[in-house]
């Protein structure tokens, strides 16, 4: 199957940089959209993205690279999105081509704001593409270690089994280790769930909460995450496999992640609006917290949700990071 | 209860200094035995322990110091042990006292090499203590932290409930918030574990693995730290609570616990005996290994850890550990 089946990548951040790093090693053509034309024109001329680990280089014969993204949509079978959840409905309205057909991957972590939804049910949703056509590509995965060609696992999950296996197949090399999953709901509510427990482990280290208590935080936020995704969608999964606990630890201890980076400038004053605007980059946890808070507080799970609802109070209703947190301490164990 | 017991806590070193100082805050008189003469003179005249935590002040009033472990553990009905499990028995030899009647809590993350137990049983097995009369404090909960006065969460693990509320109502503070549990097999074996899994975090470290698979490690540890303990002694327990996961997450995210460092420093290249001789300390890590990787063995459960089973063979086979995590990546999703 994989190898007739041709790939797409739309998105020309580190992570859809990272993905086109990976395809390239094993398939001769890889599709690639990105808005940027000044990026593209540097690609061809130096084999290297300007803007996202320019360290990478590429080989160009392999790439065919276009700012038209009906270009690539009508060149591939499968469409892996890599674009921040804010910004995919404003990059897709100049889509003229039905998606119906294609197989859609998202390795997007995070929450679509027009429609509320993860990236799996807008495409569903929004798109009609069928759940078998459906799949997520999840970490633990910073793009910077792809780069570095540092050894990292991908979890690459789908209903229909084939097309997990298919996808896996084509990123898989020296330093990129993939396990197939059935769980696309899970995951990808995992994928987006860490980035608000992210932001939560940067007020904390912004207020001045030491690792000791980091470690219990992240203790409290598996157990908040699996009673979470148990409560949207119950199925037989281990929260301590790598796309759930693995992610989770990656983006929070990690001091290069925008969430973490978000919440620690919360933590040391900044409001929520002037730290948004210094960082100039999306911090994708942002507009999970509100979806998360409002989807336990349609389900009546609030009170199953600590860490979420703290966060969702610092970013939203402009209550003191402080005395948040000092309640929610009474609340962790 | 508490009111009437008295609390005398055995070690000098780093752990034993802060829980003195958590002590101090609740009790009028806290016992502490010390063997280095001269940390004590030194306290009496300065109020600060000289070797470790010595930014500590402490109220000189509340304490009564010895370096007479019988005058210790004469004058105190629970008795808390916050000496390595490598010293332990030497430092029991000259007791002429009984232990039968006492309440002895462990704050030692180890096996006592001479009996290849955890400090628990070894209690019970070679004092006749019986296990209603056995504890188990537990973090995460880094020292240094608590000289601080950052908060952090204990685990007071113990099969008598009123002793472990007892224990924890002396230890909380403004800065200590403390959970009973009645896991004193499953606590102690994962504060042994952990410190193996924070060597596995150093030699990967020191390999030049980076986060991303540190965070596949860590989602790997626990997994199969759930598998050991279960198999040791079965019962219901939730391995992410923060006597598990957490404890696991604070030594191993962070730099400055010597089982991760003698990781680290082995490798990068260290021959094992070289990394213990340059720390002049004991990591815990060492010797648990050892303890663990034969339990598994005698149990035929070794298929199940490869985590301890790599760590031992870079230990104690000098095996290559480039090699011996090269093969141990595979294992891992």
């Amino acid at each position: 199957m994989e190898n007739k089946l041709r790939f797409g990548v739309f998105g020309g951040g580190s992570w859809g940089t990272a993905l086109v790093k990976m395809l390239s090693e094993n398939l001769d053509n890889v599709g690639w959209y990105m808005r940027n034309e000044y990026a593209i024109r540097h690609l061809k001329k130096e084999k290297h993205n300007p803007n996202y680990l320019s360290s990478v280089e590429f080989d160009m014969d392999r790439l065919n690279l276009s700012h038209n993204i009906n270009e690539i949509v009508s060149a591939s079978d499968v469409l892996i999105f890599a674009i921040p959840s804010a910004f995919l409905e404003s990059e897709l309205k100049d889509l003229n081509i039905s998606l119906k057909d294609k197989i859609v991957f998202s390795a997007i972590k995070g929450i679509v704001p027009e429609s509320g939804e993860i990236v799996g049910e807008h495409f569903h949703d929004q798109y009609e593409i069928p759940f078998k056509n459906i799949g997520v590509i999840t970490g633990p995965c910073h793009a910077e270690e792809v780069a570095l060609e540092r050894l990292s696992y991908l979890t690459i999950a789908c209903a229909d089994e084939e097309k997990a296996k298919a996808v896996a197949d084509v990123l898989k090399s020296d330093y990129i280790r993939t396990k197939i999953s059935d769980d696309i709901i899970g995951t990808e509510y995992a994928a987006m769930l860490k980035n608000i427990y992210a932001i939560a482990s940067g007020i904390a280290h912004g207020l001045g909460y030491g690792d000791n208590f980091q470690s219990v935080l992240m203790s409290n936020a598996i157990r908040e995450m699996k009673r979470f995704i148990d409560r949207v969608y119950k199925m037989k999964r281990n929260i301590n496999n790598s796309a759930y606990l693995g992610d989770l630890l990656v983006t929070s201890y990690s001091i290069f992640s925008r969430n973490r980076m978000l919440g620690n400038m919360i933590g040391k004053g900044y409001t929520v609006k002037s730290a948004m605007m210094e960082m100039n980059m999306v911090a994708e946890g942002y507009y999970a917290a509100k979806s998360a808070h409002l989807l336990m507080d349609k389900l009546e799970k609030k009170s199953k949700t600590p860490i979420i609802n703290a966060v969702y109070d610092v970013l939203y209703k402009e209550k003191n990071p402080k005395k948040v947190f000092a309640k929610l301490t009474e609340k962790l164990d």
